[in-house]
């Protein structure tokens, strides 16, 4: 596990922002850091060059999709999925849980295992812990993640701690089910925005000595507010020197508050969904693209940013490649915000080792709300 | 007009097939060149870089659209469509006639004017021949059309008839108002498959002396064999010390017919419309690209192909973008398809240096057939 070294350069004694990097075996990543989620093996309408010149290092894939499409076994086969998708960075997948309870339909969980039925074909399908680290393997990401419960937020004190104690003993047997040595398998911590939860289940993960924690069963429908509350009792709990990563979030500002509250990794939809969507995320707030002021504007969508995409069109173009709905607009705002959301950790980086992380906050919040 | 000089490098005296090097103002352009479609100021799925990357030099507009969507005076106000799109080569533009008679709903037609609904809003639109040069210089290609009429390819002879004369006084109309100095407005030749029309055309448009001659009314529903003999029998009354381009063909076959015709300018939709449908050209014919037959594939779509989709992704992986609905695989089949579509014409154009073109013909058709 040596490949997966992670330093750490500096911590903000005023927030607990850190800095490092983090060696994978397919190279180091600087956190925090933002991975663009690349659902089936493609990060939507970009090429892996584009994807780079992102100045991402580090992507998404997820195995409940990859599994279904185009199935563990074709990519095992093809020689895993950086080299299916002609990415030779590092690459973290999901343990396909979340998909299971948030977009296939359920049909029966037990102690054992979770039992489901395909949102494509509706067959049904089966994964145990066992199973969920033998496809990660077959995938071959650098990081893989433990078969967890992701209740809803609003479940029962019953219900959340039952997917807490579930999501230990799935934890258990997916540390003892896995084979590779070369990938890091995460454990997550799961208890909704209850301290207590989240305190039993970080009681229950840290004897299993885990190379890296994920703290998921947020960003599904609570208040922002609650979710930065939940991370500041948390993140404390988990160990300094192993990267923390944070499931599915989130908007610039979630990234801002999570990174201020200890978090070195991140993953969202929202800079391809939204870009896809004509809404642009740029230094001075949100941009929607449609909106009739932009018609005959020659000016770059953010004229502090020096992506492809803002050194090379306006506004005005880009408002008519929506209206014409001609694919190269989805294609440009999704480079655009991608690179917007590499832009803004890297700034987030240089504010941590300046130890100026709190007034990088204040001066960004000012400019996105102005 | 001394920018738009037309150099003749060779011409193969077995076929008549010629490489040249047209020069505009925004560059130079190989001859014979094919130039990828930009109906609303983009190529559908690829920006300005990846287009340039296949060999593209010169591309084209459609007028009507542009007219539509985003508007001449929002072009105009912008500078034009070479920089609203950021192509900083040559760009021809059509008239708009040809979409007028395909795809508008047409109302009226006088030797004046044609009046047509809008396909977008059905709004009452009127073209002039003046207008549409006048729409054509706030547009700025370098590369402009006259209007015409595109009758049916099975229209009466009265009907053919008609349409050449007017093509021939629309013709002049649009030589006399043109008002800019930098574009080469070019002459339309029609007349169907009839040699007797062909030849009226001709000698109506000749006297009027263009920089350079389009042949439409081919590819609109007659057979290959017909258009070929069309070719035969038009292309040799055209002055050989000018451009001549074919309008709206066509597929490889029809390109390297073409050329061995005479012709030096192409333009067609195909690759891009093919790439997006999963169906690739290559140098062994054509791929449906979602065929199970490659679902564990892993070698390149082309093996003799250099661009960048062939040199990095497997025809498992294009297949899988197409399964699951992915936009890359749509980007990435047009960039292939058009850089082959370049690589081919580059191979004509050495071919035909050589002397060869006839041998070259013979090869390439056992190939795509084999």
């Amino acid at each position: 596990m040596t490949a997966f070294r992670f330093e750490l350069h500096a911590v903000d004694p005023t927030t607990g922002a850190r800095v490092g990097t983090w060696h994978t075996p397919h190279g180091p990543v600087e956190t925090p850091a933002f991975m663009p989620v690349g659902t089936v093996a493609t990060v939507k309408g970009l090429t892996p060059d584009q994807l780079r010149q992102t100045g991402a290092q580090m992507i998404l894939g997820n195995t409940y999709h990859l599994a279904l499409r185009p199935g563990a076994e074709v990519l095992a086969e093809l020689g895993g999925l950086h080299r299916f998708m002609n990415w030779d960075g590092p690459i973290l997948t999901d343990s396909g849980g979340f998909q299971i309870f948030s977009l296939a339909k359920l049909t029966k969980i037990t102690d054992d295992r979770v039992a489901f039925r395909s949102h494509i074909d509706g067959s049904l399908l089966e994964l145990t812990p066992e199973r969920a680290v033998e496809i990660q393997e077959q995938l071959g990401a650098d990081c893989i993640m433990c078969l967890d419960e992701c209740p809803p937020h609003d479940a029962s004190p019953e219900r959340m701690q039952a997917a807490v104690d579930r999501t230990t003993k799935w934890a258990a047997r997916c540390r003892e089910s896995q084979k590779r040595g070369d990938q890091a398998l995460f454990g997550i911590v799961q208890g909704g925005i209850h301290r207590e939860f989240r305190e039993r289940s970080l009681a229950g993960l840290l004897p299993l000595d885990f190379p890296g924690y994920a703290i998921g069963g947020l960003s599904v429908g609570e208040d922002p507010a609650q979710m930065y509350e939940t991370l500041a009792f948390t993140v404390p709990g988990l160990p300094t020197y192993r990267p923390r990563y944070l499931m599915g979030v989130g908007r610039p500002i979630d990234l801002l508050e999570g990174v201020l509250r200890g978090i070195d990794l991140f993953d969202c939809v929202m800079p391809t969904r939204n870009g896809r969507n004509a809404t642009a995320f740029t230094s001075r707030g949100v941009v929607k693209m449609r909106n009739l002021q932009y018609r005959t504007d020659p000016s770059p969508l953010d004229p502090e940013c020096r992506c492809p995409v803002c050194r090379q069109f306006s506004r005005a173009y880009l408002r008519h490649l929506f209206m014409a709905e001609e694919m190269l607009g989805p294609i440009l705002l999704s480079w655009h915000n991608l690179a917007y959301y590499q832009q803004l950790m890297s700034d987030l980086r240089q504010a941590i080792r300046a130890g100026k992380s709190q007034e990088f906050r204040t001066v960004q919040l000012a400019r996105w709300t102005q």
